[in-house]
């Protein structure tokens, strides 16, 4: 069809394909709710008024808002790939995603994004791609691509990407590092995303200045006020493991409400199918007394504003029709989802099923150096630093423990409430493997071994008995990557991430079914209760952007003193 | 100076070049006062905080906003060339200007519009341009040119571009005329401005389908309201005859300040000097009662939003260091401003002098046929239409009138209170001349003659004596276009506008001059007092797409029949 077609459909010279009777429609622009119809045909919005359709629904008096949109995610992080990702978080709303693919990245480079963008392209859901600014996070770990700036450049001209993915590298950009300010520039037309956590004063000045433009990294009311007037957008965050939204809200005003987008950034599917997505954000921000409107706003016309998304997030005549319904404003519970003017869910369930064509290039990823891994601990000290956990935080303490040791020899049979923690390199099969001392995690009797392991994913493995760490980490190798759970020389249960190590190309259900099993399986082997997802809890520690003490698979790693450091304290310490 | 020297400078590990201290920053995007220091090197804002600059200025608490935007003008209706402009506007704090150069290109097509964006080059105001997307307005005027879509189509290339202007052809548009659908495709990665007085309704869902984005023609509060539903930024018109800041402002809430934007469209330099440019409709905003850091984001922030003027509209890291300075935030007088960081305008007056070069192209513009003009009305019926002034107001009445005929004829002298108008084309020598009588003027004894006449800037003459006219048109040819007025078979008064007879090639001062002279002389002349501009006033009774009776070279213009009708009422009438 054309435009001649839809602006004589607009005058009301002719039917429409569908009108939604008696809505109670949600004007993100004015802010107000508008009794009416609502005029759609081919996929977009054609007007609001008195329209006939060749379909007519009777909304009886339901709330209709636009599709929701994700201002910054990892889809990586659900398991999930973007077409199975799409029908577990479109029948929560989500019919736009700003997808940074930095976890693939990190494992395939190009071929990961280049994979992202293909299999997304047909999704059913919109995703636009922000482009890994930093691959590999530090020089400190081995990841399984480099990207420098002239490896990402050419990512620019694709029509479905919309910027540089987050600028963690915030070191780097503050002090005008060469390759940071390339890809800056080479991006300088769409947006920068950034990331860093507690910047402020000069140091904010400096990283706005290289041209940062969002941030989904504020912890608190004070950092985000700071960074709303330096002028960025400011992401609030729900993750699974990082959850920012309630914490974040004290900071917020009406004056500009419009420079506050949501996210989610690392969900798991668990999460998804149990709170949902960005309506969980919505939600959350409602019940803690933001304007339900204005919290709509937020996931819809302001991400929209940010990412340069033009006639989205919207209802207004020549919009894109996505379009969600639900019936109380005060708590949004979708109903159903229109995606480009097609009913694709209802009642929490997607009313489409997808075929996924996982191309070789991103199977078969697990590469170990086929020489026997060696996770012996060899100690000139019985001083030791160990890596403490923190409650639901991707940070951990750096713990200064006194050990036992066997003929110089750190055993966890020796020392209880001690795991020894192995980052085993992935892709180049170089050997490298890094070892830690972990406090806190309480596993009993087993390992857990997985390839999701932040942010170059190699196999991080967790365990009281090497035997057990072994046996895991070969159990992964041979399935391709995933998470496996071992006790007593036995795998006892197990997920299967085929794609990249990352993903399943299985669905949700599939997914959600094995971490529920998994999970409790791990939960019976006498791990800390305080521990809420034992797995994300895991593929942080190799994560060296984020204080202070984490493994890699070059080794112990200091984030503070941004070093490898050795496992025992040194004497003038 | 590169990047990598100004992050080292909003790190403070290099001094800036300028510091503004003890300053009252408007801050757009949390609508506050920060109290902080200003650091400003090459044109960009390095930051706020604690820097030391080679140059240091203590603004003792004064307060300092983003240079102000104008969202919509034409600056040829200042009768001044771009760098003239300037000088006159930047004092006023206006640092940026969205151009429609809709009059000249009326006369000269794409020379003119070439000529717009060449002379404004090098103006130390930024000019980003609108391009004209109705020449002609009507098809039944003859303009200097015809633009349609593939004669346009090649400016969206150009960097200072920013889309297509006021899409005054909404009858078009609303009905998906071809021409005009090309226009818009042609410009759908830039905005779209609008100019639909009334327009609502399925119309309006219509006119904003085919890709209209900007309106600027509202008149009542519950107008503005819809557009801005519909998605549209609209902006509240301070202009020389048409003023609609004070009128709109009921229909403003905080829920939506930041759709609104503000502009001049058509604004004399006398008007600018004695009461402002947008500084003006800001501070008539604030004494309506808007927060006067809202009404300052509307000339700036969301200006810069509408328009995708990036790292503009604020003061922030990275943003062009244009920087306005006043005392009183509740009365806004601009004490100083500074573009690009460098001091150009202090207490009202630019600092910098400018070179203007007039190209041949857009030179002697006045083409009128040979052969002797005809003035004299030959009528078959004494009941005829006559134009009604509304005070203050570019729409006329179309009043039925019973006039004295002599022979036929109609002459003034038998009618007082009656005017002849011509409307002379004089871009091609066709030798068309539409006539008209105009009601309520109330010249006596003479003639005025112009070759500003909206659309098309044909020339326009009204009096009350044919030879007067006749000396007023022959005058205007001699000077090549202006203002001339001519009492008992002399000159008395006039103004040169030799650049395509809508601006002066000299500067304000001049044309303020001239224009004060011309005011008094016709003044003197028995004009009704009412007419507050009489020239304005005269210059859009041949716009033919604002109701209800124009003279065009074409004839009499009924704007509601969209046709030229005769003089004479017709019997069945």
């Amino acid at each position: 069809m054309n435009k001649h077609a839809y602006i004589s459909m607009a005058r009301g010279d002719q039917p429409v394909d569908l009108v939604f009777k008696n809505a109670n429609i949600v004007n993100v622009f004015t802010k107000t709710i508008e009794q009416g119809n609502l005029a759609v045909s081919d996929g977009i919005i054609i007007g609001i008024g008195d329209y006939n359709g060749k379909e007519e629904i009777d909304l009886k008096g339901a709330y209709i808002a636009p599709g929701f949109i994700d201002g910054h995610v990892h889809i990586e992080s659900s398991m999930l790939t973007p077409e199975h990702y799409a029908q577990i978080t479109i029948p929560r709303g989500t019919t736009t995603v700003l997808a940074d693919c930095h976890e693939i990245a990190n494992v395939l480079g190009k071929e990961g994004i280049d994979f992202m963008l293909s299999s997304s392209e047909k999704s059913i859901q919109d995703v636009f791609m922000m482009i890994p600014s930093c691959v590999p996070a530090t020089p400190f770990e081995s990841s399984g691509a480099v990207l420098n700036a002239r490896d990402i450049e050419p990512y620019k001209n694709h029509p479905r990407v919309k910027g540089l993915g987050e600028m963690m590298d915030y070191v780097g950009a503050v002090n005008g590092h060469e390759d940071v300010l390339s890809k800056i520039q080479d991006y300088s037309d769409k947006v920068i995303d950034g990331h860093a956590p507690g910047l402020m004063g000069k140091d904010l000045n400096a990283y706005v200045l290289a041209g940062v433009e969002t941030d989904h990294e504020c912890v608190e009311a004070k950092e985000l006020i700071e960074k709303v007037k330096r002028g960025m957008y400011i992401h609030l965050r729900e993750g699974s493991q990082t959850k920012n939204v309630l914490d974040l809200i004290p900071g917020l005003s009406a004056d500009y409400y419009q420079r506050i987008l949501l996210c989610s950034d690392d969900l798991h599917p668990f999460d998804m199918r149990h709170s949902g997505h960005i309506d969980h954000n919505i939600n959350l921000a409602i019940q803690a007394g933001i304007d339900p409107i204005q919290a709509i706003s937020m996931a819809t016309i302001n991400s929209a504003n940010c990412y340069r998304l033009y006639k989205r997030g919207a209802i207004a005549p020549g919009y894109i029709a996505d379009l969600v319904i639900f019936d109380d404003l005060s708590s949004i519970d979708v109903k159903r989802v229109y995606k480009k003017g097609q009913l694709v869910a209802e009642n929490h369930k997607a009313l489409f099923n997808v075929q996924v064509n996982i191309p070789e290039t991103v199977l078969n990823t697990v590469h170990i150096h086929p020489k026997k891994m060696d996770f012996t601990m060899t100690l000139k000290s019985n001083v030791v630093w160990a890596i403490g956990l923190i409650k639901n935080n991707v940070s951990t303490e750096k713990l200064k423990e006194t050990v036992w040791l066997d003929n110089h020899q750190f055993n966890c049979k020796d020392n209880p409430g001690y795991l020894k923690l192995a980052v085993i390199e992935r892709h180049h099969q170089t050997g490298h493997i890094g070892l830690g001392i972990v406090k806190g995690y309480g596993l009993k009797h087993g390992a857990v071994a997985m390839t999701i392991a932040h942010d170059s994913h190699n196999i991080i493995c967790l365990g009281d008995s090497d035997r057990d760490m072994h046996l895991a980490v070969e159990r992964i190798e041979m399935i391709g990557g995933g998470i496996v759970l071992v006790s007593k020389g036995k795998v006892v249960s197990e997920i299967q991430l085929d794609v990249a190590g990352l993903m399943s190309s299985n669905n949700a259900d599939y997914v959600i079914q094995q971490l529920n099993d998994l999970e409790t399986h791990i939960k019976a082997m006498g791990i800390n209760p305080e521990i809420e997802d034992p797995f994300l809890q895991l593929a942080f520690l190799s994560l060296p952007v984020i204080p202070k003490l984490k493994v890699t698979d070059l080794g112990l790693f200091d984030v503070d003193q941004f070093k490898i450091i050795p496992l025992e304290v040194s004497e003038s310490k």
